[in-house]
């Protein structure tokens, strides 16, 4: 038998340090002090009947934060990114086409993901912040005929709140699943998934939900479930798949649930407090309460004379405010400066808005 | 605009409860204080500076556990699922023949990923608890060719701790890439990464490094980190692209990070406390520990009539130990029976050994 070569490392004998930050960037956002307790509870297996009964919660907790009575609404053990990758993975099989609407970071990073999964993939690409028309969308999905259309409700890389009315009409006379990003967006921002036919919509733990990142709720309608559970091959990722995932979240009608993977137990404590403490609130509340506070901040900075990057006041993202760079400012600076004299995070843009925000 | 049409859940308005388990199942493992208390402090953003100096901390924290020097050493932001992906969806390209011994489940489940991904999958199959020979390895090598190797140094739904000695060289002399899971091992039975050849290394946060599930460390050496970085096709996943996770876990050498998905920062938070109790005890005495507290547990088991399902002692695994099925009893309900009389999680066995252990 070998013998300990490698001695531990001297870092690991200083106690953990974490300073406290205002979390005024896109996310993570600072958390209560009511779910960081909960996040710290002692652990429980992830297949006992409590945890059932916690997952249950968090399914009823979510079915409302989406407005929707969809049976398969589930947390994926992961951040938005894990959300993202299972709907496109489960959904989608390769060589089929599929339309993303690109006007910030999020289409691209749905594209690049159904692109290695070897999807059809067609971009529509607009300016960071750009709005689509609903004949837009219809015209594009007609030539294109894919299977998934995609759109950002919250483009937080341009703070920008996308309308979704009508988008799910034409999907459905297309044959096309509408699926919405919300990561940015829930509960600061008015969403309706069922009325606004929203066919998958998923969310993170970390935005306006306040819990720690590492949770992300997601929610399939028939139409959805019906494309992802009759498709002829089985989906790329054995970690993102459904049919496990439902089994593991009992969606699938059986008593007795699967083990798939063993989710994250504190996460899903500190998701359910998250998601009770907006149940507690209401939702009309969250989103009245973020759009005074964004106007109360947008006032702000106009007295400033500063710009906001997204000029018309209904398209204006409540939970993450873009503020044009003016001119003669270099935005890296500005950032460090403020985190060095008033511990304020703020972030600049991200991917196609990166020098502009 | 709609209104809410979905009222908040009234099993929302419960506080969340959460039982005290004496978790003796497989994993998670109950969790120190100190180690909860870490996973509940304040959140900071994922890519603050200080976030970076505790990703650090963990990377040295692993290269310690694993015994290893490798630079390209992080924690995934999931579960061992999502560490067992990332080493196949990186080294594998489609087509590419790979050779896994399958002995329990974990053979299994990682078969199943690489066939996902278009590989060319041969199984070794044994017996739930077998173990194979330098030989037998060297031959099917030969034969397969594969470019990677998987086994399993802890196969915890059998008991099983596999020796690894010897196989390094064998794939060095074919060009394969040695893959091992030490899922439920690391820690509690020696391992030496470096020393014993091992090309990747990954295990779980939440078996005897006893943190919350969620976080689990993978680390790849040159040999590993040139097979993936020269490739011809991108990995499936964009999640788990190593090309993106060394970026973030600054492996790649660049001054600044990127942003490629929000970590679980709780999870980071409460793996470098464990990580760091680990350091303070050292790897020696918690081997010691484990071994003691098992030779107990056995003689125990044995005085009451138990047999063990590897009866080999130095074959079987510190941390799970398997006990075959009295005749005559049915294990769901002797389960069950402990659950409700003594607050203990047992559970039965997974895969292959369901029936048996």
């Amino acid at each position: 038998m070998s013998s300990v070569s490698i001695p531990p490392p001297e870092c690991m004998l200083r106690p953990l340090e974490v300073p406290v930050r205002y979390l005024f960037g896109p996310g993570p956002s600072n958390v209560p002090p009511r779910v960081l307790a909960a996040g710290g509870k002692p652990i429980i297996g992830h297949l006992h009947p409590e945890m059932y009964e916690i997952m249950n919660d968090i399914k009823k907790g979510i079915q409302y934060a989406f407005q929707t009575e969809n049976n398969m609404t589930i947390s994926m053990s992961g951040s938005g990114h894990a959300a993202m990758e299972c709907a496109v993975f489960n959904i989608v099989e390769p060589g089929e086409s599929v339309l993303i609407a690109v006007n910030g970071i999020w289409g691209e990073r749905v594209s690049e993901i159904a692109e290695r999964m070897g999807a059809n993939v067609h971009r529509l690409v607009k300016a960071p912040g750009g709005c689509y028309t609903n004949k837009e969308i219809e015209q594009a999905i007609e030539k294109h005929k894919p299977v998934l259309f995609f759109l950002a409700h919250g483009e937080s890389s341009a703070g920008l709140c996308h309308p979704v009315d009508g988008f799910g009409d034409i999907c459905r006379k297309h044959n096309c699943i509408f699926l919405v990003d919300s990561v940015a967006s829930l509960g600061a921002a008015p969403i309706f998934m069922d009325k606004q036919k929203i066919d998958i919509l998923y969310t993170g733990s970390q935005k306006a939900l306040n819990a720690p990142p590492g949770t992300a709720p997601i929610s399939f309608n028939d139409r959805a479930c019906n494309k992802m559970f009759n498709r002829k091959t089985k989906p790329v990722s054995y970690v993102f798949d459904m049919t496990h995932l439902s089994d593991y979240w009992g969606c699938n009608g059986s008593p007795t649930r699967g083990y798939h993977h063993t989710g994250p137990v504190s996460g899903f404590f500190a998701l359910r407090e998250s998601l009770a403490i907006l149940a507690e609130r209401g939702l009309e509340e969250s989103w009245r309460k973020h759009k005074e506070v964004a106007a109360y901040l947008y006032k702000g900075l106009e007295d400033l004379g500063l710009k906001l990057f997204i000029p018309d006041k209904v398209r204006q993202l409540p939970s993450v405010t873009t503020i044009s760079i003016p001119e003669g400012y270099e935005w890296r600076e500005m950032l460090t400066y403020i985190m060095k004299n008033h511990q304020m995070e703020m972030t600049g843009g991200l991917g196609p808005s990166v020098g502009m925000v």
